[in-house]
């Protein structure tokens, strides 16, 4: 069988995510590749040589523009800080390596566009990580749209909250660095709710957005330790330069009103992410932490028998469910990465285009754009 | 219109709860004769006159047998500790009362026989406060049975879990005494369970039982000074005479297989009763703190979509719903007497029979004896 | 005892409403005064009349203004549509007579000032009914952050969300008609969230706002027969004048931000009213249709044991819930009613101020207005 | 490292749940040894070389004899079909092989206790695969309860609510053969509910159990083919020979009451097994299908702000959690695969006792053995 080897680029927690899913892939699903663990990439080569033995990686790199110029590396795969993405991807591209790149895409639309045209003109594989398309249940929410089981879409609304800096002590990390990260809640959470939001109603065509920063000092860390810095000097403070939260009401290109949240600082919530679709048939309620769970209310049914139903995403006829155990024995957040590489793995294959691709990644950072920019102006923004 | 000149015995929880439903009736639901608040009776003539002003009776007794031999009475209603609802029962029966008398109908099956017996031949209506069967919720459980959307019932099992005793400085309040109410969680608790399982799917057949008393003294006071007794003199202990919790496994007639469990003794559970039915079509189930819901899981939805639907039992189609607020404006615990109260009004303005009526009081004690008999024994019983 | 005899205006769902409350308050609380029933008023005799017989009042009329002008008739309740409220209070006000009146307090905020100043003027106490800040839940939630248990809040998202006009088949009820309502979701339901986020949170400072109507004909029918409406002639279409949705935005003055959303069409969801809080110590999250239920989350708690917990606000601890049953014995919609009135009831015995009062109905109605304004010139709107 | 080579006996739905967890101790915790996946064993050899290629096995073998005897295996998994346990595990004890075997560990106590008596005399270690006691969940149940927060322990009740078999037209695969699987819902499901029993509340002193075969004939398949048969022959019919339902009550040691039910006839229950626990200091709850939660309520709370708590045992301090992602971003049913595993290799790269062991799963035998018994009988059992 083909082997498709990958050169990953970070070891943290997205390369153990996704190097996992690699491996996951080639022992649940039956692609028409396999994946071959060929090299993992990090500047600190004693970590990344350690990575590589845990990970499984036949070696490593501490150069990632070394790991594209091999000759044995069929595809990049990028997990690296935002800032990194648009350079990794061009030589990528150049080098006609086929990639798969961690969301947001880019540190903005601008970028976003060059790595999308870049990708398309070397007629290479591009997808982007939005690894909550590849939820069973919301694969499930998809299917029910796409048969008129919703109707008209009214409402969209959607929730992302996290609560790992509402302590001031946190200290400062990069994703908090607007020059590393790109922007905070927004391209970090919102920038799921997004694509989300594109992927089950399609465009959106305006914004107004709302951000702010709570606590607006931090204590200094070495930036690339990771969420979990601990031994910080508390003695120096360094600003923060992104948005602890990123609020934005929308509409869609198809009369539908969206009502987005993005935020890091809703105590007790920790990957709270959570929407729901009200249209003139039915409705739709996801939630994450409970992500084996579809709630769906048919306005069909008859009259003393309406209410949610709670379906369990976990039966053979669910997307990527019969891959794993029998129905009501739940999968957790880290196969929504093997579901995505699986079929960016097909893509790759067959040479079909993947999904999402940059081109969403691009639509994306267009939004994240918008909000930003409407935030800042306190107006309305077209897309 | 005609008027139904009630006399309730006892002020306590019951009796307010009862005089409520009283008044309820009257505003809310069209019912073929009006409640007259006519008398209300307890012994202690300052507490049960305070109790007549406040709950709108026009009178006040302080000897049931006066209150019994009143012309201007037409039924009783027996809100009594259980050691008096037989001697009340069978006088207010020789004297062509209707009566409606709250759960355990007695102190045992051959009490309740006699009660009951004494009911038909006096050619009244009789009535036993199961309240439980008039959740709007509950009654759609049995339409949904009624319709054949569960099919046969394979499994029943039933909760009702409290903690208000699991303090062992609660006192002895004549809940505990034998004496006085008959038995503890089995008779108090149980009892609605039970005569829900013969709701719902019919008689039990035999029965396997297990009990305890957890807490086996506690401080005396005095016995009738309700739920909540204070200023306790700990010094003095009795002798908790009755089950603190009752189990029991349970055989149908119809081949199903019951589950029961009554305890005080579940910290945090407060009124926690709850039900689950499987059958061959679908599933049903219930918690009495979120009574306005009922799930119901049909086997017959298409494979992708099946779950448990959360029934809101607020809309017009919902029995007795429609008389109170629009859907989703849920009611409460006193309601449930609100709609027994309705349904007893309609049988005695109607003659016709009552329901749920002394037979399945006497039915219900029946089992109530089995299991008491196969806990003492250790052994199954045939009710 | 003192006697507070009421005027109420209206008898359709809030009339009901209020006068079952007027009866629970005389029942179930130890209040400064007792309420009379002395008169209800509605335009068509014969149906006032039998409202009066059904909801206890001794009188009825048909002309408020005579109302108004009976010297037996202690306090004003309107329950009429908005755009009677003005007058309606003014001249109560004129006639010392105190206000209850419902929400919104007014079409606007200049005619709500008016309200308010006269009000104040004469001496009187004034209430409005914003029900929720009643329900012991709420009123939990209150207590914990005076209490500093939630400490700086940084969010406020709440969602009211009911579905009773997603079907355009549903006629053109008043309640769609802008010079009889005022406005739609937004002054229907946005005013509840409002009110409850300037009693939890304190003033809003900016707002910006979305609205949409979904169906803009509907058939034709009498518009004050309420939102059941049936015999439709479908022939004759007519405008629907009202938003069918509502959201926005908001800045606090306090720094926290807030998301809103009113609509009507939220398929499956009935009173679906609930909001969520986020602060620096504790998070608290609230749903109406489980309003016996308040979810609390304390950053203090150790950190192996955190959590949301579920409080079941019926102990005798919470406001109100110990006038009623023990605990675990749910209450229901009506109850927040009976608890407004309770204190209006104590308010007016004793001469202190009632809360929510007009100067509260004007804030909110102040708040309502911005957000129509900032909708309709799609820019952000100092309130 | 050390290498611990892994002989797996079995390919089907739990030797690729081994196999994942064999892989994933060595990807995502720091093992003392890693593990060899060095042979599968399966009669069928196109079948299990497949097998072996697809989890990643060195090679494979097609008769466990051989395998046992294969100097490179250092440990032995049995996964095959409860009538092969005893001779498998005696073969490798006597080859002193490590053994790790599922539950049910033999087909009754007897055999049981044979093979732990062999397991001890050969000086290996051994662990039986109640996989739910790695659960983190259920880990801080543990946890509390030892804490003492539970206090002294009155109620333990559990079910298992499967409805796989509930169609009459399922086939009857293996499972419901006695002479290979042993008994039905008891050994299968009801085995892990007592073994969870054992651990949280100790040991069990006497039984009563009721037991049902609801559907006594279905359509005769190849028995080995597993759950998901097709193709059925239905004109041939064949006996069910085992239980399609198992409860029981239960006294324990400790004073406790327990409840347990297991089944295969409750519909819309897919993997439905929970548990509650009710001390005298607070209670427990958890369920499996969202078994990253688990529900604790505190009685020494202040009484206002009483609730079960809902953790999501998704944090750094909770067992396991911390190899795995970040809090909120939860696992699923096979990860308590590779948390035993992993037990299991810590066990036998440094000669400590594994848990739970061959005793603990002779106890569980002892246990369902009375249960068989006394539903036989009627009568209560001792254990």
């Amino acid at each position: 069988m083909q082997v498709l080897n990958a050169g990953l680029i970070g070891y943290k927690f997205m390369g153990r995510a996704h190097s996992n899913a690699f491996r996951q892939v080639n022992h649940f699903f039956d692609s028409k590749a396999k994946i071959g663990l060929k090299s993992i990439c990090g500047r600190d080569g004693e970590a990344v040589s350690k990575a590589a033995l845990k990970f499984g990686f036949e070696s490593y790199d501490t150069d990632w523009k070394t790991l594209i110029k091999r000759d044995d590396i069929d595809f990049v795969d990028i997990t690296a800080p935002g800032n990194m993405h648009r350079e990794i991807a061009l030589m990528a591209a150049a080098k006609k390596k086929h990639i798969f790149c961690e969301k947001p895409l880019a540190m903005n639309a601008r970028e976003a566009k060059e790595m999308w045209i870049a990708a398309e003109a070397a007629g290479i594989r591009h997808q982007v990580g939005f690894n909550y398309r590849f939820v069973p249940a919301i694969r499930l929410a998809k299917r029910l749209i796409d048969e008129g089981k919703i109707g008209t879409i009214y409402h969209f609304r959607a929730l992302y909250l996290q609560d790992w800096i509402v302590d001031p002590a946190f200290p400062l990390v990069w994703r908090l660095d607007k020059k590393i990260a790109g922007s905070g809640a927004n391209g970090d959470i919102n920038a799921h709710l997004i694509d989300l939001a594109r992927y089950l109603l399609g465009d959106i065509e305006r914004v107004s957005g709302l951000q702010k920063t709570f606590i607006k000092k931090r204590p200094m860390v070495d930036m690339m330790d990771g969420l979990r810095a601990t031994g910080v000097d508390s003695s120096t403070y360094g600003d923060v330069t992104v948005d602890d939260a990123s609020l934005f009401l929308a509409e869609f290109k198809s009369g539908a009103l969206g009502s987005f949240e993005a935020t890091r600082f809703a105590s007790g919530r920790k990957n709270g992410m959570s929407f729901e679709i009200n249209g003139s048939n039915g409705s739709i309620r996801f939630e994450f932490e409970r992500m084996n769970e579809l709630l769906y209310y048919n306005n069909e049914d008859p009259s003393y028998q309406r209410g949610f139903k709670l379906i369990s995403a976990t039966e053979p006829e669910h997307d990527y469910a019969g891959n794993w155990w029998p129905p009501g024995h739940i999968i957790g957040y880290e196969h929504t990465f093997v579901h995505e590489m699986f079929e960016f793995v097909q893509a790759m294959a067959d040479g079909s285009n993947a999904s999402p691709d940059f081109k969403d990644g691009y639509e994306c950072c267009r939004i994240l754009d918008a909000v930003d920019k409407s935030a800042a102006e306190r107006e309305w923004v077209n897309v």
